[in-house]
């Protein structure tokens, strides 16, 4: 018993090694290393400061730490199309010797002519023809090998990546960090539910029942005595706009304390987030880099941001300059 | 650098020593003490022995281990009536003085008379009318309030109990030991889904994302500039018997590997579980306690188990003989 003190002197250093490797020295290392100091960066950390200091008048317990991000325009990049839409354009072209019925019927017709613009000239109207074409007639499981295997081999017009590498590197840490200090990172995308599950627990670490997006109707059956979930070509929800924060109520029965968007489709999940009560977190990205990304807001037809410009102005949520605030936007750049 | 083996030797009974507080005797204590040895206990020991043992045949990885269970009758009693049915009465009873017009029209002139057999003459189409009466036209806060009111007070006809201590004991036990064991639980009901998730948390663990049932319209609309979200009359998903794996898809988008049922309203959901590649396991709470709970099956209008156990005995699936596994049903019980 002589040497008891001794002992315990020891366990001391022990004891920090072991903390150290438990807790990878979080304090001293920059979270959100591709963002640039500054406002953006230091509203993000002092949100995540206060709703994780216990016993702070802030403090959120963390069952309730929900956050919830759109995903195009937010988490990856949605120029010159969303990337679900060329998806479509890809395999309405992989099946059209199936449908020789296309070759006089829009949007197909001029799809199968190499003339994008005039297919999609139809509007909302033209793209649920082609999605309901491309996305329907199958099993759950086959379409999520086709969008898999598609992801693995198509590239973007533009930068020639895989559509997976157009994730927004500062994106990618912000999720990180607020799952690393205890939120739940949910994904409510106006895109497909399926398209997006098939690539986001590898590209954004979001499990498929973190996921919320809009939908097809679904069909149990027995095909060959083997129970089957088929797409049907029915819409059965659009998660976009006012449905994004009925999908939120659907499928996660709580409201997000923290929000993420790019565009006005995203306006009323901010709105539903920001008016609950406690401190609240709501974001905008802004895409103000013509360089390294696109620019567009107002006008644009592809994830326009206007009235939610507007509103965060008036109700000062944080608005992110990608040009100024992102030190880089791609994980490929150097 | 002399002492070194030294100060080596002393950190294994060290290491021993906090390992043992990380994992406090796991393996010793029985998860499932209200459960008799026998059969059924055995089967579910053995299924989770066998996905949960690295680098055996039948591993599963964490993320895909997923178990969903039936609420009523399943987690919790379901006789003399579902408790939300009862729950419905309540209010239509509570809410009758601001509808005159109820006292002749059916089924609410039946209910407020205290008819309750008379009330339900109209089946399915009766129900549905009572609980659109009951559960719309209001916000989803204020219902998920006026829930948790009525089960702080309601009493269970038969035993005077609350509801929620009507909850399975044996059950809770196999959610704990599951959730212990890295798998997560969900609930997939035919119930209301904001019903079960205004009591899933406090009485079963299992947070409001990971409910699933069936659903009315909701709304998302500015009250006072301030945005709610409305619980409108109509059905929007029937989550029963083909509706249980397409809510499982929409919700979960994985296919679960364990679920969890009493009734016929279950079989799709353990078909489309147990057919699955892998360890898979399915099983069904079959009620043969009269005394300490309920004896029904086969004729039952409520919980009906009929088709179900003749598939159970054709695929060896686990069925629970309530009166003789079971040690305890609820925990009120000495």
């Amino acid at each position: 018993m002589k040497s008891f003190p001794r002992i315990f002197a020891l366990l001391i250093p022990i004891w920090v090694s072991i903390a150290a490797l438990a807790f990878p020295a979080a304090a001293q290392t920059d979270p959100l290393p591709s963002w640039n100091d500054g406002a953006s960066k230091q509203a993000i950390l002092d949100f995540v400061a206060r709703v994780t200091a216990e016993g702070g008048p802030d403090y959120v317990a963390p069952a309730e730490r929900i956050a919830t991000f759109d995903n195009d325009g937010t988490l990856w990049a949605e120029q010159p199309l969303y990337f679900q839409v060329l998806f479509a354009i890809d395999r309405a072209k992989a099946l059209a010797p199936q449908h020789p019925e296309w070759t006089d019927k829009e949007p197909f017709a001029s799809l199968l002519k190499g003339d994008i613009k005039g297919a999609l000239a139809g509007g909302e109207h033209a793209i649920v023809e082609l999605v309901a074409a491309t996305h329907s007639d199958m099993t759950t499981e086959e379409f999520n090998k086709i969008v898999k295997d598609w992801l693995a081999t198509a590239r973007h017009p533009k930068t020639q990546r895989q559509y997976t590498e157009m994730a927004y590197q500062p994106m990618l840490e912000l999720l990180a960090f607020l799952r690393s200090s205890g939120f739940k990172t949910f994904i409510v995308t106006g895109g497909g539910i399926e398209f997006v599950r098939a690539f986001a627990e590898d590209t954004y670490g979001v499990p498929p029942e973190q996921v919320v997006g809009s939908a097809g109707k679904t069909q149990f059956e027995l095909r060959d005595g083997k129970p089957v979930l088929m797409k049907e070509p029915g819409v059965d929800f659009i998660d976009d706009k006012a449905g994004k924060p009925v999908g939120i109520q659907r499928h996660i029965g709580r409201r997000p304390i923290a929000a993420f968007g790019n565009s006005d489709g995203d306006l009323q999940m901010l709105q539903w987030t920001c008016t609950g009560s406690g401190l609240r977190f709501c974001l905008y990205v802004h895409h103000t880099d013509g360089e390294r990304e696109w620019t567009y807001d107002r006008q644009s037809n592809i994830g326009r941001l206007d009235e939610g410009l507007n509103q965060a102005a008036a109700d000062g949520w944080t608005v992110v300059d990608m040009k100024k605030d992102w030190k880089r936007v791609f994980g490929f750049e150097k």
